[in-house]
Formats: structure tokens, C-alpha cells, sequence
């Protein structure tokens, strides 16, 4: 998608071919910096203080610190390292694990020498692959959008969205935000709700990416929406997700529940952004999702800009006061209207994943 | 309350008997300042931009305001314009327009020359009484979160509350947090989930508070009251609020209606403290009450401290970026277990409310 106007993915391979580069998000909207990838310890950094997020970009990522890891050692050993301690970055993305795991069974059986050359390949084919998931949950997800837009007749059809589950949190087009981009496209006309997402005010990166591609937006405080949705000046909500079970329960950023209950009190349609690389098809149930407690100093501090325009980060809360911070919730799936996947929209069940993912039918009952 | 270990009134009459200090809540918690409101247009400017805020303390605020009019202009039309100017400066808050009334009631049929006096002696009641009613409902309070320890056994009670409904919110001892502090005072382990509330961020207030009296507290962004409530690990919510229908609808600070859906979701009790004078028995249904909007700034800016320990503000959303800022939302009364009087605890329900206060039977009905 667009930075300054040119066509960039969130990840890239660098001009030399061996290593990567990513969009410095600790740093964005303040400033835009590319930041290198370029050994198996910066991939690992760079997913856990959250230089890059997002469930398909962190597995995208994770799939080229395989690959880095594979220059510097492609031992059965330095193989299965590079896998721990990927994995142990996040704990709640399980496209983190997947990805991990797809790497591993491509280069498992496989002599050492022929490892890096194997891992840049598959981590390429895996980035692309994540590309054309997005886009067609873009295609999918348009339809959802048309039909909120026809109900809503001569006024934009508008559309709430928590955290960042745009281009930013994938490789590009973005789950959440793929059918936003492709109604625009299509001459739609839609308005985006952006909630800001305290902690860590991914919002802002949402607010961000809408305004490279010209999409019209309103950032609103966490709080804002139930009003809104209570005023009807809401038509639909579209979320991500960084974890969803088999049975359509969407773990996503913490406070998406609360959205999914004000969407269901009054009737607005809710909708999951689910690539199935982000389905566990080994969990059933909301409880089984391990939800992440991060570093408290993300509500103590708020980063923005000073006076003279700078990044400048002001402490709201004292270092003695108490917070919490887990990072995710669980939004169980009788709130969720339907998923939009990659291989179309299903209700927020068993069967209806089971339907348009039949190779996963054997995944446990329920 | 308790300021620095003094007991100290969120406003109090100056040293010379004749105009008023208030306790600058834009400043705090970054600072402890004491702001001289010494004539109307100073009133009018604490109200509106908030250096005092919370409904029974604007309306307290306003009536010094009166009162300090009175002082530059007794005649009929002195006391209509400062009536109209202070009305003027809040929307939602009924207590304003309640305060208001009851010094014109008790001014208007007065000789001029006799006004002064009479206005700073109804002002002063008018705020012993708000002390009086808020310590009520703190005893009145402390039997629902007894019921709750009770069940909580060997761990603490939680309560999580939204914005700030302390003290500051009033002249002394708070609405919902009244009785915490009863509680806290009764050797009741108690603690207190204190919700950010962006965009303002009151419940740094509400944590301020907390820590002048040593009750124990745990900051949380306004997105993880749900989470904490599936997890059981939130006993009873208490709010205060802005204005209540007469059929039991708490309007309060925008972002209460999402915690009042996670406790109805969870089975946890959901409470609104009510003094009397924000009770507008003129109005029936939620629709009715007027939403203020505010500025978008309160939005794009966040006032913390910066590396040195001074007050600093940042800009996260840049000025050419729109918000939308409602400041409150209306809770519906199926949502609300119970609403804590200074004349007990009633079902969110005509006939409760009617019940406790029979003087207002002739309210128009539904």
C-alpha cells in the first residue's frame, strides 16, 4: 500500500537480497523509518517490543528470522533454536507459531547447505501468500460493505475498527481494512470510525494509513463507540484478529468485546477479518487462548509529538501506581455476525469454518 | 478529603469569607493548585473548561457563581444574567440547572441589598448539603459492597469504576466512591479498578484520590474492563453520573455504557450513585438528555509529565486529522442493578425512585 505516495509491503527484502527490512512502527505516525532485519536477534526484538505487530506480520516476519537464523547456522540445532525462540515472543498470535511451523516442515528433512537459499524462498512464498489472503478478504469483505452502504443510502456507509488491522499489521492490503480499501476502490462512499486503542493507540497507525490512501476517517476515544452505535451512526464494525477458534471465538486487541457487545445491543453487524493462517483449529473455547500480559509502562506512558513537533513521550501515570495490561480479549463468537476469510464470509460457527477450510475437518468436536 | 494528609473541601470559601478557592483539576494530578473564582465570569470559566468538574460540584461551583454575581450587581436582571451565563456553560450536567434554580428560588422575590448575603448563605448550605448527601450514600453504599466482600471471601473486593466520582467530583467524600471510602474505613479489603477514561483521562484523578487516602487501586485503559469481568475479576462496577431519567437511565461519562454491557454480559452488579439533584425528573428516556460535544483537542492532545517531571502536553492526532468527542453516554436502566440515593438503594425503576422520593410523584409518567 501507500507511504508517501509510492507502493510499499510492511515487510521487505532489502536491495541485497539477504536481508529484510520493516516498517518501524514503534516509531509511526511521529516518524517514518525503515528499520533492518538482518539476523535471527532483530527479528526476535523487533516482534516482542513491537517495532512491527500484527498477527500476519509478526508471522511474516517470524518466517524471515527463520531464514536469517538459517545463514548463521542451518543446523538441525541452530534450526530448532531459531524456532523457540521465535515462538517465544508473543504468546496469543497463533499465526506466530504457524508460520514458525511452516517454516520448520519445509526445512526439516533437508540437508543444511540447502537451508538459507530453501528459507528465503519459503518466507517470500509466505509473505506473498499472506498478500493474496488480504486482498481477497478485501474482494470478499466488499460485499459486506456494498450492502451496509445500500442500506444506508445517500449518507456514507461507516464503518468502525479497532486497533490496526491494516496493511500495517500484514504484509499489505490488511484483513480488517482489506474490503475498507477495496469499497474505496470501487467508488463506495465509506467513512472509517478509528477507535484510538489505548494502550498502545494503534489507532493512530489505522488514522495513519487511511490518510496515505485518501480514505475519510474520525478518530474517536475507546469509549466513543457505544454512543455512536447507539445514535446509529455506525453500520457495521470490522475488527481483525490475532487468534480465532475453530469454532469462530475472535481473540483480537483488548477492548474489541466490548465493541462486539455494543454492536450486538443495537443491532450493527459485527465482522472478524480472519486469514486462516490466524484460525487455532486445536482450541474450542475462548478460555483455552492464552492472553498476553504485557509491560505496565505502555499505560503509564503516551507517546505523540511536542510543541516543536518532535516525538516526545509524556508518563500519565506514576511508576509507583498499579496498572494492568493485558493486551487481547476474547470476543465470544454468538457476538460475532460472520468471519471474512480468504475463501469467503461464514457465520461465526464450526460448520460454517469447517465448510470453506474442509481440510481441517478432522479438528477436534467440538 | 484528604490533600497532602489535610482534610480539605473540593471548594472552599476563601480566608476572607467573601469569594471562593476550587481545586484546579486541570492541573492535577500533575500539580496541586489552588484557582481563586472570585466573580461570575470565573465561575463561568471553571465550569466550561473544566478546572472543576463532576455534576455536583459544577453545580456547587454555579452557585457561588450566583453568589459572587450578587456581589456586583444584586439587581433582577444581575441575577438573571448570571443565571443565564452559568447555565450556559454545560449541557448534561442537571445539577447545574438544579443549583441554579434553588438560589434564583430563594433570591428572586429578595430585595437587592439583601441578596449578597442570602446568595453566600444558600450557596454554603447548598454545599453542606451536597457533603451530606454524598456521606449518605457512602453509608447507604457500603452494605452493597459488604455484600460483595462477603461473597469475594478471603480475597478483596474489586469495584471498578469509571472517570472520577470522588470527592472531586463534589465538595467532599464523592458519589461512587463514597462508599469505597466507607468501606475502606470499615476495615473492608477493597480494591478499586480505576478506569483511565480517555479522552481526559479523570481516572487519574480518581487514582490521585485513591492514593491520598491509601485505598488500594490498579489503573487500567478504558478497554480492559471487559476482559477483567470475564475473568471474574471484577465484583461490582459503581458509577456516578450526570443526569438520571426519572425511570432510572444514568446518563454519565461517555464510555459507561460499555462497562454496563460487560457487567450485564458477566453477571456482574452494576450501580449508579445518585444524589437527588441529579435526578432530572422532567425527563423520561434516554433520547432526551442533551449529549455535550466537545472539543476535539481533548482528543488529539495528552498532559502527562515529561522526563523532568514537569507538566507536558503532546499531540497524538494532528490538527487536520477529524475526532469526534461526546463527553457522555446514557446507560439504559436494564442495564443497572440498583441506584445508591442518599435516601437508600433502589432498582433502576419509576417506582423506586418514586418510592424513595415522594415529593416527586406528580412527575409526569411514564
Amino acid at each position: 500500500m501507500k507511504v508517501s505516495g509510492r507502493w510499499r509491503r510492511a515487510i521487505e527484502l532489502a536491495d541485497d537480497g539477504r536481508s529484510v527490512i520493516v516498517l518501524d512502527q514503534a516509531r509511526l505516525p511521529y516518524e517514518i523509518a525503515w528499520l533492518p532485519v538482518g539476523e535471527l536477534a532483530h527479528a526476535v526484538r523487533a516482534i516482542r517490543h513491537m517495532h512491527i505487530r500484527g498477527a500476519p506480520l509478526i508471522g511474516a516476519t517470524a518466517a524471515y528470522g527463520v531464514a536469517l537464523a538459517m545463514r548463521a547456522d542451518p543446523s538441525d540445532a541452530g534450526l530448532a533454536a531459531a524456532c523457540a525462540a521465535l515462538c517465544d515472543t508473543r504468546p496469543t498470535a497463533i499465526n506466530l507459531r504457524w508460520a514458525v511451523g511452516t517454516m520448520r516442515a519445509a526445512l526439516d528433512g533437508m540437508a543444511p547447505e540447502a537451508r538459507e537459499a530453501a528459507a528465503f524462498a519459503a518466507a517470500g512464498k509466505l509473505c506473498d501468500d499472506d498478500a493474496a489472503q488480504c486482498e481477497a478478504i478485501g474482494r470478499h469483505g466488499v460485499a459486506v460493505i456494498r450492502a451496509a452502504a445500500e442500506r444506508a443510502g445517500d449518507r456514507p456507509v461507516s464503518v468502525l475498527t479497532h486497533c490496526n488491522a491494516g496493511w500495517l499489521a500484514t504484509v499489505d492490503w490488511g484483513t480488517a481494512l482489506a474490503p475498507i480499501y477495496k469499497a474505496y476502490e470501487d467508488g463506495i462512499p465509506v467513512h472509517v470510525w478509528v477507535d484510538e486503542t489505548r494502550p498502545r493507540n494503534q489507532g493512530l497507525l489505522t488514522a495513519w494509513e487511511l490518510a496515505q490512501h485518501g480514505v475519510p476517517h474520525t478518530v474517536i476515544a475507546d469509549n466513543q463507540g457505544g454512543h455512536l452505535m447507539q445514535r446509529g451512526e455506525v453500520d457495521l464494525c470490522i475488527v481483525g484478529t490475532d487468534r480465532t477458534t475453530r469454532n469462530g471465538d475472535v481473540c483480537n486487541k483488548i477492548g474489541t468485546y466490548l465493541k462486539a457487545l455494543a454492536a450486538h445491543d443495537n443491532g450493527v453487524a459485527f465482522y472478524a477479518a480472519v486469514p486462516s493462517p490466524s484460525i487455532d483449529w486445536t482450541i474450542g473455547e475462548p478460555h483455552e487462548i492464552p492472553i498476553e500480559e504485557r509491560d505496565g509502562d505502555e499505560v503509564r506512558r503516551v507517546t505523540g509529538r511536542d510543541a516543536h513537533g518532535a516525538p516526545a513521550t509524556v508518563e500519565i501515570v506514576p511508576a509507583a501506581t498499579a496498572v494492568a495490561n493485558a493486551a487481547f480479549d476474547v470476543t465470544p463468537r454468538r457476538l460475532v455476525t460472520g468471519l471474512i476469510t480468504e475463501r469467503g464470509v461464514t457465520p461465526a460457527t464450526r460448520d460454517g469454518l469447517r465448510a470453506l477450510f474442509p481440510e481441517h475437518a478432522g479438528a477436534p468436536t467440538p
